[in-house]
């Protein structure tokens, strides 16, 4: 278990027209479910946003074709996933086992296949034993029950050491708006446009088009706004899914008080599961904040703080404690993006540590390294330039990251 | 020692006109030589390349504008150079050590200030003890010495496990010309337009001009084709020095057969040299070629290239001797260049292992895993799309790398 990990499971609220059931399929792993079903009821609208990888697995680009589609007004939707095999660079038979696996959803909850949303996360290049998922559909659809979201977190895990839920309440138009989320994700973490699988459920009533709106312009600052290792995977899903079961008035205007508490509060969750995914990051035992401020540009804000985080030079310096600033220079310096020497200011925590070129005057060995003792930490790089800021989060770099991905094709 | 050093350092020629000495001047290392000096004869043609990092150091800044002054024609050169200190983010004081190194070192030698190269590596941060480099340089003065050679290359190392080095000697017009270069460089190595610390010499008849654009053109598929952690230091620094003492014609045409013969004996020593630094990698147990071929174009080529080479999650898998073309895969959908999922062949040595978006039928493990035993692996990345190609060279990502780099300010 992570040493990042939350004391224990969040109490998710049931979300009106979301029921979920999870079943041990045997794809890979013995003695534990690896296969999660999610119905949503008619009416819902879906958003969701995938990895940019030009690599990616069958299910991603099944997925990115159907929210394409105009969905019938009363069609529900369903979402199912399986942990052990990515059915990623699987050639053609990768699309066919996406067929099998929504076909076989489509028919037992008797919705269109254009409905059924499907996620594949594991090892990479081999067949999908879509037979084995195949045969526990019917298990599945006769078991689905809106308390079993914890138990659809826990069947996509992978590598994770524990699952990993988020909620929100709102106050809406004349009624509450819940918002519940599951995520998954520990390795191959570097989201680019998306995240390794998050499920979002909410009882909102909005249109497609605003539910993704509000979801694509918070995944910058979210998903995308984290990195454990650097390596964006060829399965990062995102879906979110808006049943209309809430008895607050639709989000029509965007711009309303009752959408941005919306917005806000779907930020929240995401932010949350981002945040739990690199505590869980293989290996971690430290939670880096790398803050960066006073950037010309967004773009070179986000570079600079990305250049950092992925720096293993900096990530094996957390883990041995060491409060070695030399080497956050450094990964400025090679970002590419505008920086001057002499104006960069770093801090860890609250304290200065380097400016106007070199370390403060007053530096102190002992205060930066006790500080690097917590378990949370936050680098501050302020460049000295513009108005621009961003902060990403990642973790340190420790052996037990290498024990996990030398292991013979986990 | 590296698994992967030479049996021996090779018998580097002496180059006519370049004299060397070291001493142990105690700048951080006790019991150990950190201090090397190159004098080189009057008339020689300096020419240079360095990191393009924004946060370099002084002695780098300097380097470049005494590289840009028009030399004076009778005046010899020097290079000295110092491990254990980088003297990089040290503020003004940065550029008064630089001053004092190198002053001292044209007083003792009586040459401009102008000529006098220098170069620190080490830990970032901390003020350079220049008063101790000072204190040794008579002593270098009086032992300099043709011969010296191999020494200079044990001065100038850091965590660098064996001393590089490596020489050429062409058939030019007339005369036999003669190469030799050292290289130090383990850590912090993903050079961007220049390298670590590399210093070669010839005795080639050549303007600097031509010997500039000879060393620019060749950089780019040698050191900046090397990749150990991603990480661009702030001092890297490659300065060729032709001392024109050769009885071979001066090399006055570069289209020339003479001249082509000579820049091919450069590029081989400064490939040799860059190979030298990845087999030192921090914890580098295998040495790997990442061959990409018939990219779309020669930048594509490059980005799918060093995505591989970058790419935690391939270097543990080959760590852990793990045929995982899969973590291939995903590295090359990354990379952000144009593929084809659909194109794509995979190669382990000549062993195909995946094509046509999925693994060969006849797809042996047993055949994959026996490979990845070797010390020396090629992977190779067939895209189908053009005629561009572009080898990198890394190593894999190991227990040692961490214990190396988490250690308290290595």
């Amino acid at each position: 278990m992570s040493p990042l990990a939350p004391a224990k499971f969040p109490d998710l609220p049931e979300i009106a027209g979301v029921e979920f059931a999870s079943a041990a399929a045997g794809v890979k792993y013995a003695g534990r479910t690896d296969v999660m079903l999610a119905r949503i009821a008619p009416g819902a609208s879906i958003a969701g946003v995938f990895t940019t990888s030009s690599t990616r697995a069958a299910c991603v680009l099944d997925c990115q074709e159907k929210l394409a589609m105009r969905a019938p007004d009363d069609a529900g939707a369903a979402i199912i996933v399986n942990s052990g095999n990515a059915n990623a660079f699987t050639g053609k038979r990768g699309q066919e086992s996406v067929d099998k696996v929504t076909g076989a959803v489509a028919e037992a909850l008797d919705m269109p296949i254009s409905r059924v949303f499907s996620s594949s996360t594991g090892v990479i290049g081999e067949p999908l034993p879509h037979d084995k998922i195949v045969a526990v559909i019917d298990s599945l659809t006769q078991r689905l029950s809106p308390a079993g979201i914890e138990d659809a977190a826990r069947a996509i895990m992978t590598t994770d050491t524990y699952p990993k839920g988020a909620f929100a309440e709102i106050q809406g138009e004349g009624g509450k708006i819940k918002i519940a989320g599951i995520a998954k994700g520990s390795g191959m973490i570097a989201p680019n446009m998306a995240t390794m699988l998050v499920y979002i459920f909410t009882d909102a009533k909005i249109t497609p088009a605003r539910l993704q709106k509000m979801l694509s312009r918070q995944v910058d600052d979210t998903f995308n706004a984290i990195t454990v290792d650097s390596d964006t995977s060829t399965s990062d899903a995102l879906i979110v899914a808006a049943t209309g079961k809430s008895d607050a008035a639709e989000i029509a205007d965007l711009r309303s008080e009752p959408a941005k508490a919306f917005e806000a509060g779907l930020r929240g969750v995401m932010m949350d599961l981002a945040h739990q995914v690199v505590k869980d990051g293989e290996g971690a035992t430290k939670f880096v904040e790398i803050r960066v401020t006073r950037a010309r540009s967004n773009e070179d804000a986000h570079k600079i703080a990305m250049s950092i985080a992925n720096s293993p030079l900096v990530k094996t310096a957390i883990a041995g404690e060491d409060a070695n600033w030399g080497r956050v220079v450094a990964a400025v310096g090679k970002s590419g993006a505008e920086a001057d020497r002499d104006k960069l200011k770093i801090s860890f925590g609250d304290m200065v540590v380097a400016e106007k070129g070199w370390r403060v005057p007053d530096y102190s060995e002992e205060a930066a390294s006790a500080y690097m003792k917590n378990d949370e930490l936050v680098i501050g790089v302020d460049l000295g330039l513009g108005r621009a800021s961003k902060s990403v989060w990642t973790c340190d770099l420790t052996h037990r990251y290498i024990d996990i991905n030398a292991d013979y094709r986990s």
